[in-house]
C-alpha cells in the first residue's frame, strides 16, 4: 500500500470538544475515485460538497472529522469549503481534489480555525500510520475498529468503516473508505462500487434510516496492473458485505444480528421492501431480543408491507424458516413445544455478549421467507431492539 | 339505543384458556353496515370471512372473541364458519348475517365446541349490558375501556375500540365497533366509514404495522330519521379520530403520544408517508421517551423518506416546530440553551404516568413540519419507544 498514505490525528483539536481528524491521501491525484452518498433529502454540507467533487477529474483523498456532522448549521457549506482549502494548502494539493467528511452532532458549526491549525500535524504524519490506525481514527461510538483487507492482483483491496447506528447524541453516520493499489478505471470503479453498495451498505438497517451524512468513498492509486472487471467485483462486493455486517454487529444496543432472506417475491424491489420491513419491525426486533421465536410477528410484518405493494397476493405457497427450521408451510404454522424450544436455543446461541471489544462470533439469526410468488430475492441485515438501545438513544441527557 | 343489543360474556369459555365473548346484535337485519379491514396480505380467517360478508344484503351484527386470533391455524376458516353458524342458530338469524372477529394468539385453533356451548348464555344476556360493558368485554391487554358517544339527530353515534399495539403474546389486533340508531343508507355509511378511517385508524401507529386481524365494523339500526350526509360525516370522523387516539394513548409502553403534522408536501401521499416515517422512527421515538428535544432526528427521518419519494427536493423553505416553538427555519436550526430547556419541559409535561386506569390527560407531543414544497398535508399519531415497550414485547417468555 506504499502509494496510499493515511493518518489519524489522535490529538483533540479543541477543548472542551474532543474531535479527531483522519486523512486518507494518495501520493498523486487519481482519476479512479468513486462515491456513494446518502439518499436522505436533508443532507449535511460534506455530502453537498462531495456530490460536486465526484464530477471532477481527479482526487487526492479525504479528510474526516468526528464530533460535528456539519448538518443544518448556518454557514455549513462555507465551513466545509474552508476546511477543504486549508487541507489542500497543507498538502500542496488542489482544493477540488479533497473530500471532507464529517460525523457527529448536527446543528453545530465546525471549529474551522482549530481544525486548520491541526492540519500541518496531520500532513506530517501521513504514511506513519497503517489501515488499523485509520479504522481507529474514524471511530466515534463504535466499540472496535472495522477493517477488511483482501489480496487482489499483485496488491490489496482494503476498506475501513465507522458507524454503529445513528446513535451519536444528535446523529450518527456511516462512513466507509475503500482503497486499492490495483489499477481500475474510473467507470468500472464507479459501477462496481454502486452495485456492491446496493448489495451491502444499502441492505443494512439499525435505525431504519439513511443518515444525513452517510458516505462511502473509494480510491485507486493505479500503481499496480489491473485485474479483470469480474475479479475486481468479486473482491469488492464481499468486502463491502463484510464491512456492512461489521457495522450492524457493532451497533450499540445490538444483541442479535438479524439476517433476513426474502425469496419468491414478484420482483427484487418487493423482496427488498418486505425484507427491510421485517428487519425494521419493532415487534420482530423485540421478540428476537427476548430469544422468543415469535414467528407470527414475522409473517405479520411481511404481510403488512406486501399488502400495500401487491394487494390480493396469494400466499398459499408461503414458507418460513428460522435457522433452517421450517415453521410455516402449506397454509399453517408447524410448531410444537419441541420446535419452539429448539428455536429459543438457536436465538440464545446467536446472541452477542453485552461487553465486546471485537465481535465474539459472526452468527446471525437467519430468517428465510419464500413468498412463492416469483423470482425476486433480497438479503437484509439488521439489529434487534434491546433495553440497551433505548438506554443509549433515550437516556443520554435525562 | 333500544334497537341495538350488545352483550359481553365475562365467563371464560374454557379452562385453562380464559377467553371472553362479546356480541353486538341488532334486533332486525340491516342493510346499513360497513367495514374497513386490514390491508395486511397475511390475514386471519375472520378477515377473509368478513370480506365476503360485506357483499351480503343484510347484517345482524358481530361476535368477538379474545385470546385466539384464528390466524395461520389449520382449518381456521372452517372454525370461523362453525362459530358463525352456531351464533346464528342461537340468535335465530341467518349465518351470512353474522360477522365473527377474533383477537389474540396466532397459530392456535379456536375452541369451537366450548365457544358454541357458551353462546346461549351470550344470547340470553343481550340487552342487559350497555356500551361500557361492550367496551370492557372486547379489551385484551388494554388497560381501560375505550368508548366514545355523541348525540346525532334524535339519537346517538357510538363507538368502542380495543387494541393497544400488537402486544399480545403473539399478535394483537385493533377492533372497532361503531353503531348508531340514526338512519343512514348503506352507500353513505360505507363511504363515510372509509373516509373517516383513512383519517383516523389508518393514521395511527404503535408498531408500524397493520395487524393480521384489524377490523372496524359499523352498523345502523335505521330506526330514527336520518341526518344529512354532511352532518353524519361531521360526527363520524371526529369520533373515529378520538377512538384512534385512545388506542395510541393506551398503547402498552406508551409514555408519550406523538402527533406529527406534515404540511407543504408535494401531495397528501408524501405527507402521510413522511409523517408515518417520523412517527415510526425508533430514533425519534426514543428521544421523545427520554424527554430529549433531539430535533435533528426528526429532520433526518423526514429526509430519509422524502429522499426516496422525491430525490432532489429543495428543502430551503422547510420549517419545523415542536409544541408551537420553531426550531428550524431558513436553512438552519434555531436552538439555544433556553429553547432546549423549554422543549424538554414541554416533553416532560406531555408524558403519561406509568400507571393509569384512564388517560390522565390528552396532551400530545405536537411536531409540525412544513416541507415548503406544495399543499399536501397529513396528521399522524404514534407512540414513543420506552423500556416498558421492550419489556412487554421481549420479556414475556424469557
Amino acid at each position: 500500500m506504499a502509494s496510499l498514505s493515511f493518518t489519524p490525528a489522535e490529538k483533540p483539536v479543541e477543548r472542551p470538544l474532543p474531535m479527531k481528524l483522519a486523512a486518507l491521501v494518495l501520493d498523486r491525484p487519481t482519476p479512479s475515485f468513486a462515491g456513494v452518498l446518502t439518499r436522505n433529502a436533508f443532507v449535511g454540507a460534506p455530502v453537498i460538497l462531495a456530490r460536486r467533487l465526484l464530477d471532477f477529474d481527479h482526487s487526492r483523498g479525504v479528510l474526516v472529522n468526528t464530533k460535528i456532522a456539519n448538518v443544518g448549521a448556518p454557514g455549513g457549506l462555507e465551513d466545509a469549503l474552508s476546511v477543504q482549502a486549508a487541507f489542500a494548502r497543507a498538502l500542496g494539493a488542489e482544493a477540488d481534489q479533497i473530500f471532507v467528511l464529517s460525523t457527529g452532532i448536527i446543528g453545530w458549526r465546525l471549529p474551522v480555525a482549530a481544525i486548520a491549525a491541526s492540519l500541518p500535524e496531520v500532513v506530517s504524519r501521513l504514511g506513519a500510520d497503517g489501515p488499523v490506525e485509520l479504522a481507529e481514527a474514524i471511530m466515534t461510538t463504535d466499540s472496535y475498529p472495522k477493517l477488511r483487507c483482501v489480496p487482489l492482483g499483485g496488491g490489496h483491496l482494503c476498506g475501513v468503516v465507522k458507524g454503529a447506528g445513528m446513535i451519536e447524541p444528535n446523529l450518527g453516520t456511516m462512513i466507509g473508505l475503500i482503497f486499492t493499489d490495483v489499477s481500475v478505471d474510473r467507470k468500472t470503479l464507479r459501477h462496481a462500487l454502486a452495485d456492491a453498495s446496493a448489495e451491502s451498505f444499502n441492505r443494512i438497517s439499525v435505525d431504519g434510516d439513511q443518515s444525513t451524512s452517510d458516505a462511502v468513498l473509494a480510491f485507486s492509486s493505479n500503481v499496480l496492473p489491473p485485474v479483470s472487471e469480474q475479479e475486481f467485483r468479486e473482491a469488492l462486493t464481499p468486502l463491502c458485505r463484510e464491512l456492512a455486517q461489521d457495522v450492524v454487529r457493532n451497533g450499540e444496543g445490538t444483541a442479535h444480528v438479524l439476517e433476513v432472506v426474502v425469496r419468491g417475491a414478484p420482483d427484487v424491489r418487493t423482496a427488498e421492501e418486505v425484507g427491510r420491513h421485517i428487519v425494521n419491525s419493532p415487534l420482530v426486533k423485540t421478540a428476537v431480543y427476548g430469544n422468543d421465536p415469535n414467528v407470527g410477528r414475522i409473517l405479520a410484518a411481511a404481510g403488512s408491507r406486501l399488502g400495500r405493494l401487491h394487494p390480493g397476493a396469494d400466499l398459499g405457497r408461503l414458507r418460513l424458516s428460522i435457522g433452517g427450521l421450517t415453521v410455516y408451510r402449506d397454509g399453517g404454522f408447524r410448531l410444537d413445544t419441541a420446535t419452539e424450544a429448539r428455536l429459543s436455543a438457536y436465538l440464545r446461541d446467536c446472541a452477542l455478549p453485552e461487553v465486546r471489544d471485537y465481535p465474539p462470533h459472526e452468527r446471525n439469526v437467519l430468517i428465510e421467507l419464500d413468498l412463492g410468488l416469483g423470482g425476486g430475492e433480497a438479503r437484509l441485515l439488521g439489529s434487534d431492539l434491546s433495553h440497551e438501545y433505548i438506554r443509549v438513544n433515550a437516556d443520554y441527557r435525562s
